[in-house]
């Protein structure tokens, strides 16, 4: 290490408290979760996320943009700390790690959007960790007013949804662990429409229009939209295809329909 | 193993030879590659792909469409290997395996296209393997004429891109390590319009029409397209956003793009 790298340098015991929050046990109990590379952390350093410990590796240092981050860091700031970059990448168990970490709070869940207009994203059971956080990503581009996933879906704090997510969870209201058949009831009856999107039933998705009060349901993978939610849809859609296979992968057609939907309501 | 079991057991020596399929060298060399799953195994049946061992596990016997598979394999096929779970689980590294694969042999790669219409999409150093192969399977599903990819992507028989594609790539005209410099000044002196798919440059894609003779280029998650492709462009095209973040996904940027394309040709 050389004299110019700021802060203390990461204990054997701290690293292995701070591996432990790769599971989905440890950032439960503890409240907080980890995330890597660069782009993540000016994310959450732009989004005001509650950080309470920066973690870089030399690697850092090569990159201007990596410096510019670290310079962005109180340097004396006690929650700075310097690994090694054996020690960074047991901690991010990434192939190539940036060097750069952070530890962030989890933020409080708020209460369900009640509102009467928008456009929401409901979740049911995505699994893929690179699924979910692609659909985040989506969401948060074409300004999706809430994304609420119900409890068979992977959490939004696993590190490869951060990963995949960009940030996105940093700027979207999103919600876990959420009851959809009681929500998507009340959400109804308040005049919102109900769109599942089907691998080849339903509406053409050429023909959907916003009603300015919408809201999509994207199912598992594997098996679609659970039988109870399917049957609360107002509409279904599917994505023609001109070609070959079963079927779109799920974040594909969440964003084909997003982008239907919020095209045709400009 | 029950006596119904059909098929010799696997041996340790063929695993070891056979689980060296997970690497580039060996697959290149040996000129064949693994797949992994019910599906997958079943669109490479359906496609008349050159299957040289199946292999599986006792778990593919609990579920009806594994049974159903395994009934069209003839029962005494001297390629039909029978393996443990762990043996399987060794072989595939897939965290819940089906308990079937099969080992296929690579096609030779035809000569590029160089007809005068159609639609086809060229990517530039796609490194990750799920967008990969997540671009396959919605290229198929659009029905792109031929996908091209450059020396820097990954490559279609990589294990992860496999899966990701869902089987695409037995129906999908894919090149790989062309030389896309050289390919896109023929197509465009034969009268092709070359679209760039850019971050936040270019026409509106809501505006796009398809001409009958269009390339579309993708250029890498990091970096976006070559510059010296970039010169040759026709156009450029962006999808707009209307909330947060940096950019789309470089697979659901591709799907919304052929999406737009595909639906202002129909």
């Amino acid at each position: 290490m050389s004299k110019t790298s700021p802060g203390p340098s990461l204990s054997q015991a701290r690293l292995k408290s701070l591996k432990k929050l790769a599971l989905k046990k440890y950032r439960d109990r503890e409240g907080r979760f980890i995330i890597e590379g660069v782009r993540l952390c000016e994310e959450a350093l732009a989004a005001g996320a509650e950080i309470e410990t920066w973690i870089y590796a030399p690697s850092l240092l090569t990159r201007a943009r990596g410096r510019a981050l670290l310079d962005r860091i109180p340097p004396r700031h006690p929650a700075l700390l310097r690994a090694t970059s054996a020690q960074f990448k047991a901690l991010t168990q990434v192939a190539s790690p940036q060097g750069i970490a952070c530890v962030v709070r989890k933020r409080e869940q708020k209460a369900l959007p009640s509102g009467i207009s928008g456009l929401y994203l409901v979740l049911d059971r995505i699994s893929d960790p690179g699924n979910m956080g692609t659909i985040l990503r989506t969401a948060a581009w074409f300004g999706v007013d809430g994304v609420l996933a119900g409890p068979g879906t992977v959490e939004n704090t696993h590190p490869a949804v951060m990963r995949a997510s960009a940030g996105a969870l940093f700027h979207l209201p999103a919600f876990e662990n959420v009851r959809l058949e009681q929500w998507l009831v009340q959400q109804k009856e308040r005049g919102f429409i109900l769109i599942a999107a089907d691998a080849r039933d339903g509406t053409d998705v050429r023909e959907l229009r916003s009603t300015g009060r919408d809201i999509l349901v994207i199912g598992s993978e594997a098996g679609g939209i659970d039988p109870a939610l399917e049957n609360l849809m107002t509409i279904k859609t599917h994505i023609p295809g001109f070609g070959a296979g079963e079927s779109l992968n799920a974040a594909v057609a969440c964003a084909i329909v997003l982008y239907q939907l919020t095209h045709a309501r400009q």
